[in-house]
Parts: structure tokens; C-alpha cells; sequence
């Protein structure tokens, strides 16, 4: 079956690939990025880039996001991507029953910069890469989310093998290879959610799709059938039964699954619980060109089951308050956005804040059934100090779909923010038009200086 | 459970082993040296290196086996653990389901070479690693094997991990994070036997076990439940009801496994079914003093289920050369000894070689039964110039366990034979004298310079 996959993954090329594609491509990969920046300085990454360099380190063209020093491909693509998942900020896909791009970029880009790629052929190989993760995804979900493997690592590894295969330009046979031994590599176990591991996984997976590649091109070899083999992926993986392996061809790249179903992106970098509310608040803020002085008390109503773990009127830490749904509303009502900065263990106990959040109530939706899976709502009630009451609902978190596309700028704010907490607004700027642009970018490597601290770094241990 | 696992396996001291169980160390670490210099020249070692130089390389004191040059620790496990098992030659466990030493040996190697690792340090970590590998093993085989995975890898790397982190001398705690981290990157399918990516494998788990202590090491957070956890190792890994937790922490250590059950030793470099007719006819040869010139024919007795494979009166090529029994034959009433070099394409086609296969008859026993396990026997019959016949039957290969223990000095010549394809005989020599005398070695790195091929090396290819 691989070398039929390699073909046709092969065959996907930035000429003929629609626009919609590219544009959500770009989007993701601009997305990606600025989580990746954004989480760089999280102690997983730290601990990933520590264990790398006591392990031998390594030399190399490839950035290491957000720190003044390069390293290896291999290396930069387990860091970088560890550093791309450590807030749980980058995108989604349901198809993938995880994060698409975060396996697949990290790898691409360390790749791109040693190897001299374009930004088209950065854009064709994700989408490459996207569509293989996916297509495997929907062989084996949901009973492989819901077996224990974290698919974003189990099955993102063949989306990193498959794009970098694509953009080294392997032939059909060496490509097979790289995806076998993607297959022999793929690991993860959700035991490990709620610990460091769980971004690890996303950078071991990145590092080792790559590495695949990496082994393919240089003769090592592996089994064409290492998905469908009685002792292969699928049957291992998985329980009989469980899987149907036709669904990898069937429909292949017929529509492209970053077409349909898309990428789903997260806008806040809090609890998902909490997002349709801030949502329904932020839509009334600027439409009606609020402030929090404006706003004599908030009430908030969702779903009771996504209210048990987000009502928390008085959040004890930073982490905590990620899950606060009065503490988020009261930061989107005063600043317009909830950001990075908000979620420190001294930002959350500002008192401005804390003021805002006694005239916020959070309670379960009076009307919501438990007998539903329709509990992604939020609907918030405004009282205005000159006495109007405005009421918003919202039936979906904004970004989750294209029914339910982030609003204007949204996308170009959450980078700024995510980008900020390692390069300076200079950079940042400059790093977020080149990647709007990034179909006409001659070479990837061109962006390097940008992702780049200047020395000393905002990093707070030591680089690679 | 790996809180406890880590505190168990901490406990193991040098000074506490019983003399046999250090005697099997020492013969183990001798026996995975050796025939990881073996395999340093084959294709897959060398496509293993070629891959992570192109990754990005890396810099350190750990020696390539065999190679004039050294890297950082995780790139030295990665290429020798991948040497160690290229040729299939290395040592097994029935416990396992595999080859309990290639796993941890390359990874605990580089990590003594690196960090000043005396000799007796170097068997006590290694002891715990094949405790805890094989205590795991105990848990869930032989569903586990069964199933598909490739144990040398799947539970290889909790060896590693273990041996690492008990040299490094971390504390239980981050023990256990070091096993988490190694449950979460456990990977490796049967799919791929007969392929390069079988002895890559072993390189891969012996390098991520070794990682995993050095992210344990570097604050890296995992789950210490990972094994037990419902969506953990046990769980994820294997069949609902088809593991036994408890058997890990069972007799743990009390006796070690490798004092009971202990070490299996491979004495020739060819399918394992030949091996009981070549120990028989090498046991007449020595008896009697014969030499070929002595023997008028050999009738070769093996079970049909052993000779369905191996009956291949004229191989094809120098793998193919490796099933036949009359070639193997031929080739031990000869030299005294199957030897790796006996195993290029040009020395299977030897016409001394063939001349000899034309007097070795290859049959299944006429008294053997199909309804029985016991199917590892051997019985040769030679007839002599002389008109003598001497008959002689072997039950088990010999190196299987204690009861058919290996003739003296079988495993110094299978040494000498394995380092000689990477190393002169000088060199060869002091080795071998070096680890016969590993309990007392103040450093392992005053190895490293024997182990170096000099340049120019007799590697084929380039070096890291």
C-alpha cells in the first residue's frame, strides 16, 4: 500500500493545488510558527533542548525558534517541535483526532533552511504531508484516539516522513521506505497527558518522521506493507476489527483534507471550555465598541458539562486560571483579546482583574439538555452602566471550521502575541508579513535571522 | 509502579551480584562488543550513520565502533546499537522474546565513555537493565511477541532507560520519569523483519532509552503509572486480559534473570536450525582429531520442521548460504569453526568448499515426530576413510542456556572472529584480553582508542 501512498503523495504539487489550500496552509503554517515561538521558552522545550545537548548537540543550518543558535535538522526538528506543542495552542484537525501541523512543520522547516527550500515547496509538502496523516487518520479513528495513542504523535510522524520525503524529493520507492520506517517508529501513550511528555511526543515524532526521510535517501530499508502486513501498523496499533485500510486511497487527495475538513484554530490559549463565551463577549465588545467601564455585570451561560471544570471565581495560579471562564472573560473584557501574559501566576492575580470578576457570574445554560452533544455554545448577557442589556449566543468557539472562520485579524493578533514572548515586535512584525507572503518566498532561509533571538536571548537557560 | 520498579532497580549493586551473574555479564558485554564490530560494515550500520551525519551530526567523546571517529553519546548509541544487531548474531532471552544486551550495551557504553564509567559500574547498570527488561518482558509475553512487536525494541528501550539512569546515578523519582519517557517512546514492528529496519530498531531503542534518562535527567516530566495506566504501556501495547502487572515487580531481582533464566549465546553466524548438526559435527571433529580429508560422507539427521528450510544442497548466494546445512557443514568439517567470513557472496561459491557439500547428505530424522516441541536436535553420522562410523546427537545448540553451555574458548574464537572484521589482530587481541577483564577496568573510556578503527578505516563508507 506505501508505494501507492508515495505516489500519489508525490503527485501533489503547489501548481495544481486550489486556492483555498494554499490560503489555509499559509494560515497554519503562520499559526504554527508563532505557537512554536510562543512556546519556546516552556520548560519542556528546555528540558528536550538540555537532554539534546548533554546528548552530544549538533551543528547545522536549521534555527532553533526563538534562540540565538542553529543546530542539526534532527535536532532542531525535536526541539522546535516539543516547543510547538508545549501550550496546547497550535491547530486541530478531527479528521487527525489531534494537532495536524505541529508534527509536520518543525520537521519541514529545520529541512527547508539546510536543504535550500522555497516557500512554495514548503507550502506543497505540507499539504502533502497533511493529507497522508489524515488519510491514515481516518483508517484508524476513533478507535485509535480512543485506545491510548496520542495521534498527534503516532500519526503525525507519517505526516512529517511524508512531507519531508516530499520536499527532498525522493523517488516513489524511497518514499515508501521512509514511510515504513515512520510506521516502526510510531509511538505515544496518553498515560503521559498532563505531563512535559506530552509535547515531547509532538518533537520526537517531528524529529523521527524526519529522520525517516533521512534514513530512506541514504539506503536504509524497510517493508512497502509495514501498514497492512499482519504484523504491521494497522493490525499492532490497533485491535482487529477496529480499522479499515481502503479509507487510505479512497478519496485520496480527492478533495485534499485541508480543504475539507480543514484546520481548526485555537484563538485563546486557555481551557476550550471556555472559548464560545469569550467569544460571544468579544463579538458585542467590538460591536458595539465597549470597554469594561462600560459593563456593570457579565453573565455568562454554557453548558453545565463544560461549566463543571471552568467555573473557578477565584483561580489560585496561573494554570488554574487558564480554566476560569471569570477570569477569561474579565481579561477579553477589559483587554480585547486573552493572551500569553495573562496566564502568569502574578498577571492572574492583578487586581484590576480581580475587581472586573466580581461583577461576572458564570452559571449552567437554564435550558441546556444533558442528552446532547450540541454543548459548544456560549451565550453572555451584558448589563450596560447606562442600563441597556445586549445578549450574544454563539453555537461554536470561532476557528473551529470554515462555518465558523476566525474573525478579521484574529489570526495576525494571536501571532503577535504568541511570537512576542520571544522576539521583539520589530521581528515579529517583519516575521508575520513574509509569512502572509510566504508563496513568494525564494527561500525559507531567509527567514532565519528573524526566528532568531538576538544574543542574550529572551530564552532563560541555556541554548543549544 | 515504575516509582518502585526504579527504587528496586537502583538497589542492584556491583558489590552485592552474585560471581555468576557478573561471569554472564562479562561474557554478554564481551559477546555484544564483539559482533557490534562485526556488524559496524553492513549496509545497515551504514545507512543508519550516513542519516544522522546528514541530520545534523554531532560531536563527542563516544566511539563509532570500528570507525576512525566519535560523536555525542545518542548518535554513538544509535549507529553501534544498529551495528549490534545487524548481523543477528548477538545474544537472546527467552524471557524477552529477543536479544536482551544490543539495546542497552551501545547506549551504556557511550554513556560510560562519556562520563567516566569505571568497568564494575558498567556490569552493575547493565545487570539492572536486563532485570528490568526482562522483568517487563515476563509481564507480557509471549502475547506481546505474538502480536507483532519486535521485544528487542519494544522492551529493549526499558533496559536501556534503566541501565542509563542507573549509571548516570539519578535519583528513584526521575528513574521513574526515565522509564515513562521510554514506555511512551516504545516502538517496533515484526512487519519490518527481513529488512534493514530490524537492526534499526535496535539502534533506535537503544538511543531513545538513553534519552530518556538524559530528559529525565533534564526535568523532562512523565507519568510514573505509565505502564498501569488505562491508556498506558500494559494497556495500549497488548490485548485487553493478556498481561500479568504483577510479574514485574515479582521476584524482582530474587534471583536476577540473568542467573536464572540467563543468556543465550549465538556460536555461528547462520540460521539458528543448522546450528545443532554443525555442534555435533564439530564435537566428533574435535574428539577424534579429524579433518575433512578424514571424512568420506556426512548424513546429516535434523528435525523435518528445521530441515524444511535449511535443506539447500547449493545456495545462491552468500545470505542464501546462511540456511544451508550442507554448506554450514562443509564448512565446520573444514575449519573447525562457521566463520562470518565464510558468508560473502564470493567464499559460498568456493570450489574446495563445493567439492566437499557433493559428500553431505541432509535428511529429516527418521524418528522424529510432529507432534512434539522438542525439535532442536542434531545427529550426524560421518564415515570415514577408514571405514569407521562415528555417530554423535546434540539435543540443544549449545550457548542456549546453562545446562549446554558453550565449549571453552568457543566465545573468545566467535570474538575474535566478529572484531577482526573492523579491527587488526593486535588490537583483537587486547580487547579481548580488556574485557575479560571488565570488573576490573577503571575506565571504560581507556577502551576507546582499541575500538577506533585508524584511519583509514576499513569502513566502506563515510564516517560520522
Amino acid at each position: 500500500m506505501l508505494n501507492e501512498v508515495a505516489r500519489r503523495l508525490l503527485a501533489i504539487r503547489f501548481d495544481t493545488l486550489p486556492k483555498v489550500a494554499v490560503a489555509t496552509a499559509v494560515d497554519a503554517i503562520l499559526d504554527t510558527v508563532g505557537v512554536t515561538l510562543a512556546g519556546a521558552p516552556e520548560p519542556a522545550a528546555l528540558a528536550a533542548r538540555a537532554a539534546l545537548v548533554a546528548g552530544g548537540g549538533s551543528s547545522g543550518a536549521a534555527t532553533l525558534f526563538g534562540l540565538p543558535d542553529t543546530a542539526g535538522v534532527l535536532d532542531a526538528a525535536l526541539a522546535n517541535g516539543t516547543a510547538s506543542h508545549a501550550l496546547d495552542f497550535d491547530d486541530c484537525s478531527n479528521t487527525l483526532g489531534g494537532h495536524p501541523s505541529a508534527p509536520i512543520i518543525p520537521a519541514l522547516w529545520a529541512l527547508a533552511e539546510a536543504e535550500g527550500g522555497t516557500g512554495r515547496a514548503l507550502i506543497a509538502a505540507y499539504v502533502a504531508g497533511f493529507e497522508v496523516e489524515t488519510r491514515i487518520g481516518r483508517a484508524v479513528n476513533f478507535h485509535h484516539y480512543e485506545k491510548g495513542w496520542h495521534p498527534t504523535a503516532t500519526l503525525g510522524i507519517f505526516g512529517a516522513a511524508a512531507a519531508s520525503a516530499h520536499l527532498m524529493r525522493l523517488d516513489a520507492e524511497r518514499t515508501a521506505m521512509a514511510l515504513a520506517l515512520a510506521a516502526t517508529m510510531s509511538s505515544g501513550l496518553k498515560a503521559n497527558f498532563g505531563t512535559m511528555a506530552k509535547p515531547f511526543h509532538v518533537g520526537h515524532c517531528a524529529r523521527n518522521g524526519l529522520f525517516a526521510a533521512l534514513l530512506a535517501r541514504e539506503g536504509m530499508t524497510a517493508n512497502p506493507e509495514a501498514l497492512t502486513h499482519p504484523q504491521g501498523f494497522f493490525e499492532v496499533l490497533n485491535s482487529p476489527g477496529t480499522y479499515a485500510p481502503e479509507r487510505v486511497l479512497e478519496q485520496f487527495a480527492d478533495p485534499l483534507d485541508i480543504v475539507e475538513t480543514g484546520v481548526a484554530f485555537k484563538r485563546h490559549p486557555c481551557c476550550a471550555s471556555t472559548h464560545p463565551a469569550i467569544d460571544a463577549l468579544l463579538a458585542l465588545r467590538a460591536d458595539q465598541g465597549l470597554t469594561a467601564d462600560d459593563v456593570s455585570h457579565v453573565l455568562s451561560w454554557t453548558h453545565p458539562r463544560r461549566l463543571r471544570h471552568t467555573n473557578r471565581p477565584s483561580p489560585s495560579s496561573g494554570l488554574d486560571a487558564k480554566f476560569s471562564v471569570q477570569y477569561v472573560l474579565a481579561r477579553a473584557l477589559r483587554h480585547g483579546i486573552v493572551s500569553l501574559d495573562h496566564f502568569s501566576d502574578v498577571a492572574m492575580a492583578d487586581p484590576a482583574t480581580r475587581d472586573l470578576m466580581a461583577r461576572i457570574t458564570a452559571e449552567p445554560h437554564p435550558e441546556a439538555r444533558m442528552d446532547t452533544t450540541e454543548h459548544f455554545f456560549g451565550e453572555v448577557t451584558l448589563t450596560l452602566a447606562d442600563g441597556r442589556v445586549l445578549r450574544h449566543r454563539v453555537e461554536r468557539p470561532v476557528g473551529r471550521d470554515r462555518d465558523h472562520p476566525l474573525p478579521p485579524g484574529a489570526l495576525h493578533a494571536k501571532f503577535r502575541d504568541c511570537a512576542g514572548r520571544s522576539l521583539d515586535t520589530d521581528r515579529t512584525d517583519r516575521l508575520l508579513a513574509a509569512l502572509v507572503a510566504l508563496p513568494d518566498l525564494p527561500r525559507i532561509a531567509d527567514l532565519s535571522d528573524l526566528l532568531r533571538a538576538p544574543r542574550p536571548g529572551l530564552s532563560r537557560r541555556a541554548a543549544l
